[in-house]
């Protein structure tokens, strides 16, 4: 590490030790395995500079974007000295294209920084994963959120994307056009890669027009069922579901002694509803519809949010659940889970997990991306929590990812594999599947430097 | 080859010369390859078993659907003795689920038997690239079509797949689930691969929802950079077009001469529009928000398609624009050139690819999926067309690809590259970007007998 940061003289570094705990560790509830040294390249080619470097020195690069991911992509846990390369000064938006409905954008921009530099253009970029992530912690990620329904998720959301290898060199993902039959999709092989194959640099984005007509609405429901299957028929109807969100009782529990801004909702299983359109007839046509396919499987109160105010305040505070659910119980922080099945599953495994919930006697809360099968628990756990409880909250999430499993999910829908979910990703996959994905990464990274130790293990 | 041969009693094979030239070929128009024999495994055990005897004896196999594919995909080019592998008999629709929106069907079920079998569940597969392909071969290609605009392509269509890869194991990339972030998303990897990675077997693929109110349009403008320009504004202002087809002058001729169930349309750069809504009253906001902008850019004769029978008449029509294409000169066959451009320079580019014909005075039509900046030139040459013909042809193709990509298209939208577009491939991306898919390649078909000498070169 001494003769490698030796040759860094051109490169903006940190050993400051609380920077190295927390870029071994971010939003994660993994226990913090720092780097040795944070890096800051200035650009593309100072990326490529160093990680040729890293490679001659054989030492690990884990990039860096806003800290954000939750199943410990950060961690340094390779015996090798490591570094953090950290993409904060790759942040600019580079270009935009209205009649594209494109941005190009550094890496390191987070999404909230983008949407401000977009404002007045008429267009947004759409993923949002609740947090301020950067965009290419997004793509690394495969990250989505609560408009993937409508808008997609980052998968959706990128066209093409500046990578440097593991070698060192620049490659071109995909094109500005947007679509594109030209050989490998290395597009979509960097996405969710999650930094194992190399560092993405740059992006180029859709964007959306921002709905000229927008409203949002929250109804209950006599249980999680029901509400599963007014999803299923608003979708069968063909309504364009700008977002349709699960919360469970403890969720809106959770959420009533959070959410100051907003007036407390009925403890009952609950959707928030929203809905984008063009003209005030079609936004109409579209709610119409929605009420009518939940009012079916028993939906009460239909409550819409006056204006834009308290939607924005309704929407922040569901993105708040995580804060809200971890002060269920004070001084704790938050286990996440993060499963998705097929939508014809969603009534039974999400019934299934909250009753497991009661069942076991833990704390925590159910809610989700209905419209996607995604959903999420979180599970608030003390440093002083005895051992039996946090077996018991492991216990817990294996039963949850197998009963998804079972019903042909997947082990995670949006937050990724790191190092958190390894097991789980060998239960989903059988060997050959996991094995076509070793046998990429020894092709692009065959000194293993690329954020080691991820996803799957490098030897069988 | 003999000695495989010997090897394969339980094999359904065929040495028939006709059938062999024919699969060689496809509806390409480059010429025959034929292979040595054509061998149709039962399901994916018996692709496994075929596979693994092939890389044995190292003979190379090149997967074949409906034989639809354009671009020399299925000419066995290498020296090696080689078979075409026939998905035909796997062409069962396994399963459906219509709260999920999803089913699953063997690789050689065409989109068109699918969506046969489909009648009466209220939904639909969306992917329409006009021939009847393979689903196997659509996802292989990276299909799209007309409904790309709304519904996506192929890309978005697939959530998991079974494959073959080139030492005969079985991989199942995605989940049921309609996203994942679990490890590399194969399901790309493999899309788009065009059987140099491995043997698609079978495919889960998202539908949609039927649209209970749909309407169909026809406008004319001023000129083809008018019309592409009220598609921008359209796209703007949040219309979901279902389909938006752009045709030059040359297309409405041929076609007019064409399409007997039509009443002729005036000779003019011409929008075909669709709209699907979930009411009347949405369906027309739709409409007249369309209109509007068209309007704005000089349109004229919003004809509306009266009834269903109409609409499917001209959506059949629009998809004979091949075959309209060829018959403006007698007996010849079609070169399909396939670009995509950002919408931003749609306008442009495709001005000068017809102004570009008229100067070379060859004979061609221009038309495409506006919507995604997709289009295409339909040549019609002859068999006896001199040497300086089919040069200017080759020469108007490759102006039309340096023209694309210097404005950050690509040399394919839809078709793929083959053995036709490998040169422009290595136009488009710069040779680190190549060798990432080089090195895909030789670490998942070492033997590289998985349709050798496609895409890329296996040496630089």
């Amino acid at each position: 590490m001494l003769s490698l940061a030796s040759s860094l003289p051109g490169f903006t570094t940190s050993s400051n030790p609380s920077l190295l705990q927390q870029h071994g560790k971010g939003e994660s509830h993994h226990p913090s395995a720092p780097p040795c040294l944070v890096c800051s390249p200035a650009d593309t080619s100072q990326v490529q500079a160093l990680v040729r470097l890293c490679g001659e020195h054989g030492v690990p690069v884990v990039p860096h974007g806003a800290g954000t991911s939750l199943e410990g992509h950060l961690s340094h846990l390779d015996p090798r000295p490591s570094i953090s390369l950290s993409l904060n000064n790759l942040a600019a938006l580079a270009s935009l294209s209205v009649p594209s409905r494109t941005a190009t954008a550094g890496a390191g921009l987070t999404r909230l920084s983008l949407n401000e530099q977009l404002r007045g253009t008429g267009l947004h970029f759409s993923v949002d994963p609740g947090a301020d992530a950067s965009l290419g912690g997004m793509a690394a990620c495969a990250a989505s959120g609560t408009s993937a329904v409508r808008y997609g998720t980052m998968r959706d959301a990128v066209r093409a994307m500046t990578v440097v290898t593991a070698g060192g060199e620049q490659v071109n993902t995909g094109s500005l056009a947007s679509k594109s039959a030209a050989g490998y999709d290395l597009n979509a092989l960097y996405m969710g890669s999650e930094g194992t194959l190399g560092v993405i640099t740059e992006l180029t984005l859709n964007l959306h027009p921002l709905p000229s007509h927008v409203s949002s609405a929250v109804t209950v429901f006599p249980s999680l069922s029901a509400a599963s299957k007014s999803v299923v028929d608003m979708l069968l109807l063909g309504v364009p579901l700008a977002k349709v969100e699960i919360l469970d009782r403890s969720a809106i529990r959770a959420f009533n002694a959070y959410a100051a801004n907003v007036p407390d909702l009925r403890e009952a299983p609950t959707l928030f509803l929203e809905f984008h359109g063009i003209s005030e007839e079609e936004l109409a046509a579209q709610v119409a519809m929605a009420k009518d396919a939940c009012e079916g499987h028993g939906s009460s109160e239909f409550e819409f949010a006056a204006g834009e105010r308290e939607r924005r305040e309704l929407w922040a505070a569901r993105h708040g659940t995580y804060y809200a659910s971890v002060r269920l119980r004070p001084g704790a922080g938050g286990v996440v889970t993060d499963a998705c099945v097929p939508l014809e599953h969603l009534a039974e495994v999400i019934e299934e997990t909250a009753a497991d919930i009661e069942r076991e006697q833990i704390v925590g809360t159910v809610f989700g991306h209905a419209g996607d099968g995604n959903f999420h628990c979180i599970l608030p756990v003390r440093e002083d929590d005895p051992a039996d409880y946090l077996a018991k909250i492991e216990a817990f999430n294996g039963r949850l990812i197998e009963r998804t499993l079972a019903k042909g999910g997947t082990c995670s829908g949006e937050h990724g594999v790191g190092s958190g979910k390894m097991l789980y990703l060998k239960q989903q996959y059988n060997a050959p599947t996991v094995g076509v994905m070793r046998a990429v990464k020894k092709a692009l990274d065959p000194k293993n430097i690329m954020n080691p130790g991820k996803i799957f293990s490098w030897d069988e």
